[in-house]
C-alpha cells in the first residue's frame, strides 16, 4: 500500500477527455475517508487530458479514496493509502492557537517572514539564487504574489502568465496556463522543502496586465483554481491581497465573498488574511485567521491583539533599504528594532529589503541575494525567541486603563485617569501610543522580557515577579548580538546598570 | 533728563509706610504718557517701606509719568524721562507674527529654547555655572519655574521660597519673600543680558511644599505679584504651567481665569501659553499667543499650526539623556533630528538634557554644565535657519487632502481619497501621521528645504519650483555638520545622489 506521511500530499491523476467549456470548473471529486471521517476534495485539470486530485491527510492510518471524474462519461477510481507518522521537519500546516501560531502537530512555529513579491516571475537563475539565499536565512515565511508585479524596479516582463488569452486578447480565467501553475507549484514545493511557509498573495494593485481588474466572477474562477491546485500543500497561506484598500476594482463586499469562498472551499482551513495599506482589514470576521497588517505604527501591535483576539502579524512595517520611497529606506537597525518591538508586544514581524540597484534586482520584489545587515540580527532574535519557554504575553500599557477598575491608586492617579477620559479619541491615541517607546512582556512567571527600543537608559529598576523565585538576568544587545548574564540569581526589585545605548533588551528567566 | 533705551526698564521707587494688610495688593500706580498714549502700571512692594514701579517704554521720545502711592496718606511724584533708540542686541520683547516669532522692533527672532526648570533654586556657584554655560550656548530661551521643584534628581531644598509663612505655618501669598523675588529678578536680568528669553513657568505639579495647592484666590494674588514685578522685563514669557493637566488642584475654569488675569494685567502683552502633558491646551483662546506643546509626536507640529493658526513651540519632545524615564533618554541624534523635523514643519523645538549623575545635577532641572552632543548641532541648525531668507512654510502633507478640491487627479487617486474618508478619526490619524517621516518646506520660491529624517535614501527626485530660476543645491548632514553644494545651478526636476544615511537635509536656494 502507498504510504504517505501525515501532512504530505497524496496525489492521483486520471486521464480523461478534455473539458469542453472551462478548464477550471471540472467535475472531478476525490472523496477520502477513514473511520467516520470523510473529506471531499475538488480536483483540477492540468492540461493534456490529465485530471489531478490532491489530498493532505491529517490522521494516521489507512484512508480509502474514491475519485469521480464526470467528463462526458463518468470515470471512477478507488483505492487506499496509509497515512504514516510525519518525520523530520514536517509538523503540518501552520495554525493559530489563541494569539500565537504553531504547527498542526503542536510543534513550535514562530513566524519570521520576509517579502519577495514577484520572485517566481523572475528568470530561472535568479529563482534558484533566491532559493539558495532563503535556505541560508532565518526566514520561515515568504510573502509572494501569484500575479506578476508592475511597479518601479519591476519593469521586466515575466515569462509565464497564469491564464491564456481569448480570441479578443483578454485573459481567459477558464483557461489556466498550466505551465505557469506547474511553475508556481514547483516554487511552493521548493519553499516547503526548506520548511518555509508560502504566504500567497492572491490579488494586488501593482498591475499593467489587467489581473487586478478581472471582475467578480473571473476572480472567483481564478480562486477556485488556486484552491483546487494548491490547498493540499501544507505550507500554503492565503493572503487575499497586498494592500486590499488600493485594489480599487474589488470592493468591500467582494473581499467578503472571496474570503468566504476560500474558507469554504479549502478543506484544510489554511491561514487566511487580508493585508492593508491604510485601514487594517477587519480581522474579527470569522474566516480571517490572523491580522496581516501594514503599518508604520508597529508599536500598536498589542492594541491589534487586544482588539481582534487573533495573532497579529505586522506583515509590512517598511523595509531595510535606501530607495527614495519612505517605505523602503529604513536602516538595518530600525528593521531589527521593529522586529524586537513587535515581538515583545506579542506580535510577529515581516522583513523586506530594498537596496537600490541599477540592475533593479531588489530582494523585496525579485529575490536574489540579501545585502542588508538586519538578517543575521533577525536570526539572533529567532534563536532567543525559540529558547523562551512559552510565548510572550505583552504587558498592559500604562494608559490602557480603566478608572473604575479596582486597583490601588492614589488621588492623583485617579484624577489623571479621569482627565484622560476627557480626551477625544485621536488625542488619547496620540498620547497613549506616543508613550509606548519601550516594550515588555512575560510568560506567566517563567520569564520577563523588556526591550528598551530607542530609549537608552544607563540604569533601570527591573521589577521581577512577586514570588520567591530566583531569576537569571541577561542584558541583550540586539545589534551587536551579545547576551551577557549580569545577575545570576535575582529576586524582587533589581537595580540594573545598562550600556546606555539604543537596542538593549533585558531578559530575566526563572532559574529552574 | 533720564534717558532709557526703548524696551529697557524705567524704574522709580517711593518710600512709604508699610502696607497694613497685603504686601501684594498695594495701591501704587504709575501712569506713563506720551502724546496721546497713556499706560497705567501697578507697582509692587519690595519690603522696608520701598514701593517700586517699573515701566518698559516702547515709543521713542519724552514720557511723562505720575506715581500715586495710596498708603494711609497719598504720596505722589511726577517727572519725565526720554526713551531713546534701542542699541546692540536689544530688539524688544519677542512677539508673534502669524505663525512665527520675531522681536518687537521687527528683528529676526527664532527661538532655540532649552529647559532648566529649577536652576534659580540651586546654590549660587551652580547658578553662576549655568549662566556661564548658557552664555556659550545657542539657546535664546529658557523654560524655568518660579516655584521650586520636587521630583527625582530634585531632592535638595532651595534656600529661598517665594512667600513667608503665616503663624500656622501656611504659605502667606500676601507676604512675598522679597529676597526670593530679588533673586529671581537677578536671574531674569542675567538671561536678558545674554539675550535669552525667560519662559517663566508659573505653576507646576512637582511639589512637596504646597505651592501647587494654594487655591484660586492665593494663586491670583501670586500672579498679581509676578506681573507687577516682572512684566517690565522684555525677556519675560508667561507659561501658565508645566503640564497643566497634572496640576490637579487647578481646573479648566481656573486656567482660563489665570490666563485672562495675566493677559489683562500685563500691559506689555508678553507671550503667554500653557504647557500640557497629554492634551494640548486650547491655543485658540484669544489670550494664548502660541502653542507650548509637550508631545512625543513631534511630527504633528504642522497639524497644530494648521489647527491653531499660531506659532507652534514643541516645548518638550523628550530630552537627550540616559535616565530611566522614557522622556529623558533619547540620543543626541534623536534630539537634533527632532529639532530639524519640527522646524521644517514650521514649528520650534526646545532642548533638554538628562544625563544620569550621582550628584543629581542634571541640566534639565538644575543647570550647570551641558554634557551632551546635541547642543553644537542645534547651533549648526540655528546658523542655517538664520541664513534662510524668510521663515519656513511647511509643505502640505500627502494625506491632508480634500477629495472635492479641484486638482488634477487620476481615477485611482480619487478612489483612494474617497476610501480614506471612510476611516475613523484614529485610523486616519494613524495612517496620515504614520506616513510623515520626511519633512519639507519652503519660503515662496526663495528656497526649498527637505529634511529626510530617519529615512536614508541614496537617491531622490528633487522637484524645484516650476519657474525659470536657478537654485543652488546643498546636501546637509545634520550630525556631521557639513554642507556640501552638489549642484551649483539646478532647475526643474533634479535627480540627486545622497549619502544614504539618516539625518540628511537638502537645501535648494534660489541663486540671486
Amino acid at each position: 500500500m502507498i504510504q504517505i506521511e501525515k501532512y504530505n500530499i497524496f496525489e492521483r491523476s486520471i486521464n480523461g477527455p478534455k473539458p469542453t467549456k472551462s478548464n477550471v470548473k471540472v467535475d472531478f471529486i476525490g472523496t477520502f475517508s477513514k473511520d467516520n471521517k470523510m473529506v471531499e476534495v475538488k480536483g483540477f485539470y492540468n492540461g493534456n487530458g490529465e485530471y489531478v486530485v490532491r489530498f493532505m491527510p491529517d490522521d494516521l492510518g489507512v484512508w480509502h479514496y474514491e475519485l469521480k471524474l464526470n467528463a462526458k462519461e463518468l470515470i471512477t477510481e478507488s483505492g487506499e493509502f496509509e497515512c504514516i507518522k510525519q518525520t523530520g521537519e514536517n509538523h503540518g500546516p501552520a495554525v493559530t492557537n489563541g494569539m500565537k501560531f504553531q504547527y498542526a502537530d503542536g510543534a513550535k512555529f514562530i513566524p519570521f517572514g520576509t517579502t519577495i513579491y514577484a520572485w517566481i516571475h523572475q528568470p530561472k537563475a535568479l529563482i534558484e539564487k533566491t532559493i539558495e539565499t532563503l535556505s541560508k536565512s532565518p526566514f520561515n515565511k515568504v510573502r509572494m504574489c501569484v500575479f506578476p508585479k508592475s511597479l518601479f524596479y519591476n519593469n521586466n516582463e515575466p515569462e509565464l502568465f497564469p491564464f491564456e488569452k481569448d480570441k479578443e486578447g483578454k485573459w481567459d480565467v477558464h483557461q489556466p496556463n498550466f505551465e505557469f501553475w506547474n511553475h508556481l507549484e514547483t516554487q511552493v514545493k521548493a519553499l516547503l522543502d526548506l520548511g518555509i511557509e508560502a504566504d500567497l498573495i492572491l490579488f494586488h494593485p501593482y498591475d499593467r496586465w489587467g489581473f487586478s481588474k478581472l471582475g467578480l466572477h473571473d476572480n472567483l474562477t481564478y480562486l477556485d483554481y488556486c484552491v483546487r491546485r494548491l490547498a493540499a500543500y501544507r505550507n500554503i497561506w492565503w493572503s487575499l491581497a497586498n494592500e486590499y484598500d488600493t485594489v480599487f476594482s474589488i470592493n468591500e463586499e467582494d473581499w467578503e465573498v472571496f474570503g468566504k469562498f476560500i474558507s469554504s472551499e479549502d478543506v484544510y482551513n489554511h491561514l487566511l488574511s487580508n493585508h492593508n495599506l491604510t485601514k487594517v482589514y477587519d480581522a474579527s470576521k470569522p474566516w480571517i485567521t490572523h491580522c496581516s497588517i501594514q503599518t508604520n505604527s508597529f508599536h500598536k501591535s498589542k492594541m491589534y491583539r487586544d482588539q481582534y483576539q487573533k495573532p497579529v502579524m505586522i506583515d509590512e512595517c517598511r523595509y531595510e533599504g535606501n530607495i527614495e520611497h519612505s517605505w523602503g529606506n529604513i536602516t538595518a537597525f530600525e528593521m531589527v528594532h521593529r522586529f524586537w518591538a513587535v515581538m515583545v508586544l506579542g506580535g510577529y514581524c515581516t522583513h523586506g529589503e530594498t537596496y537600490h540597484r541599477d540592475d533593479e534586482v531588489l530582494w523585496w520584489a525579485k529575490g536574489g541575494e540579501l545585502h542588508g545587515e538586519s538578517v543575521e540580527r533577525i536570526a539572533f532574535l529567532k534563536k532567543i525567541m525559540h529558547e523562551l519557554e512559552g510565548e510572550i504575553q505583552p504587558d498592559k500599557d500604562l494608559y490602557n486603563m480603566n478608572p473604575n477598575e479596582p486597583k490601588e491608586k492614589n488621588e492623583n492617579e485617579i484624577a489623571f485617569e479621569k482627565f484622560l477620559l476627557t480626551l477625544d479619541p485621536v488625542e488619547f491615541d496620540t498620547f497613549r501610543f506616543g508613550s509606548i517607546t519601550n516594550f515588555s512582556g512575560r510568560h506567566e512567571d517563567k520569564y520577563i522580557i523588556k526591550y528598551l527600543g530607542r530609549e537608552r537608559p544607563c540604569i533601570i529598576n527591573l521589577e521581577l515577579p512577586d514570588n520567591s523565585e530566583e531569576y537569571r538576568v541577561e542584558v541583550i544587545d540586539i545589534w551587536d548580538m551579545t547576551r551577557e548574564t549580569v545577575v545570576e540569581k535575582a529576586t524582587g526589585k533589581q537595580l540594573l546598570d545598562l550600556p546606555g545605548k539604543e537596542g538593549i533588551a533585558v531578559l530575566a528567566t526563572k532559574v529552574s
